[in-house]
């Protein structure tokens, strides 16, 4: 059975479509040394006349495989603005992204690549989710999912996702973290890594430097790492979070475990601006996305950058 | 009245004294684009023999003046091992930055750079200050010392510092935020910037996304944002905090101010690990240091790179 890769339209006023048709056009036209198209059936998440009308506006290949339902066709918008923010299009969003979900759940081989939606623009569709991994969460009653994000140069596992910065330090527990401490060293040998190296970032300025500076490092963190590696993880730390980042793009650890949301996201977008990839851990499938947004400004230019959608396709298929 | 340059020892156990002395060195033999030796004089800060002995283990050319009391004289240890932390190197470190601090406010155009100690040292001897940066604020009486840092990509000036994380949300009031603004506008003032872009992070993922994360960023950092430029500053944000790095970087703004010590930091040990400047704004005088620490790993090895010492002077020079 081959590997399908589900591909849905995010947002449709934005740049979703076109990055994803952009990289479906590289992948079937040019050899990749890292993919192979002959071994992965592409599935376009919405009407095939929608995918075809907007691969032609581009000049690019139409994809061939479409999943689509009486839903997805009422959902789409007769009338919808490029660049701008709607209810109409955060709904078609959703309802292609649920039945992508359980196309998914339905079946082996199956990998989920989301393009970008809004998160306003969902809201207004009456959604309460605050995006991609919590819908998926829910939706897939997975109770620890997980945002992770891939460069080549640096992989981020995140303990805490969107929430106020006050609420993290009562939000790590040690349980919390040893979860992600065993997703992180699950998706380094799903990466081809066979004894991972796992860094867990403190959570104070130089890891609390022995509970002068919150004791959070000590209490809580150190005793999942020791956990970690009573089960056979090689996780160390926690580390000063300042310098870690540096030591991981120079190899010294294949995964860092980050206690909250910029801790792990300035390193990543500094090293690898929107060309990263997003990627959902603790799903029963393999999930992945660029790491932008719907970039309205540029949508319906054909100027989006379609590598960080590029790299999200390679990267589900290299995991599924 | 030539420019004078302060340069303390640090904990001579570690590097400071050798990344010092390198910098000295090139700083005289070798003609700076960027840095005139005529017109600057160096003041080492301790006993006449105590520097010119380690130059000569170094075979690098000894300093020609010295700051020195008999205080000094006495606290230089007899014995002290290389490379191991001691009270009695802590307090040498300290005893020689207090006097330096006080020939620093007696007269105009004097910069203090100081080498790297030992925290734990110097809580060893009896000091209480958390660091550098502490010890000058109350010796000089500063209210509002502040830790910035300076790479040729990126400069960073802080909120708040070495304080636990859970205390970051309650620690930055609007006023303190638009103190470190106007202290920043200065900073790119005095590097010779006519009209510095200040930018401003939030405190919450997505800067809060509307308050919907965490209220901080609409309510405390907006406020000190429109204040700053009322009174003229060009000050910009509160922006997601992950990706300001990267346009900072790429020069669309000037001076980052940050709320908490890992939010600048990481950036800043990224982009330049080791390499980058650490300076007190707010003092009555100019200081800078490298931005590491002792290493005793490899101290008393001649294998010290003196970049960010040589880079902390000039920086000095430059701003004095």
């Amino acid at each position: 059975m081959p590997l399908e890769l589900i591909i849905t339209p995010g947002d449709i006023a934005g740049v979703g479509p076109e990055v994803m048709l952009k990289a479906y056009n590289e992948l079937i036209e040019n050899d990749q040394d890292d993919f192979d198209s002959e071994e992965a059936k592409f599935l376009f998440v919405g009407p095939e006349t929608f995918w075809k009308k907007t691969a032609e506006d581009l000049d690019l290949e139409p994809p061939t495989d479409f999943l689509t339902s009486k839903e997805i066709e009422e959902a789409l918008p007769d009338n919808y603005e490029i660049g701008h923010i709607s209810a109409e299009c955060g709904n078609f969003a959703m309802v292609c992204l649920k039945q992508a979900t359980h196309y998914c759940l339905e079946g082996p081989q199956r990998a989920l690549i989301t393009a970008p939606l809004n998160k306003e623009g969902i809201r207004m569709a009456g959604y309460r989710n605050a995006g991609h991994t919590d819908f998926l969460a829910a939706e897939t009653n997975s109770s620890d999912a997980t945002m992770a994000f891939y460069t080549p140069d640096l992989k981020v596992v995140l303990v805490t996702h969107h929430i106020p910065l006050s609420q993290v330090p009562t939000a790590i527990t040690s349980d919390a973290i040893l979860s992600k401490i065993v997703q992180a060293d699950s998706l380094a040998k799903d990466l081809g890594i066979k004894e991972p190296k796992i860094a867990v970032a403190g959570l104070n300025p130089h890891a609390g430097e022995n509970g002068l500076l919150g004791p959070e490092d000590l209490d809580i963190i150190a005793p999942a790492v020791e956990d970690a590696r009573i089960i056979g993880i090689d996780a160390r730390g926690p580390y000063p979070p300042d310098t870690l980042f540096h030591f991981a793009k120079n190899k010294k650890y294949d995964v860092v475990v980050a206690m909250y949301h910029d801790q792990g996201l300035i390193p990543i977008k500094l090293l690898s601006f929107d060309q990263a990839v997003n990627l959902t851990l603790g799903l029963p499938f393999v999930r992945t996305s660029p790491d932008h947004g719907t970039a309205y400004n540029i949508a319906g230019e054909n100027q989006a950058d379609h590598h960080s959608a590029l790299q999200a396709i390679k990267l589900a298929a290299r995991l599924a």
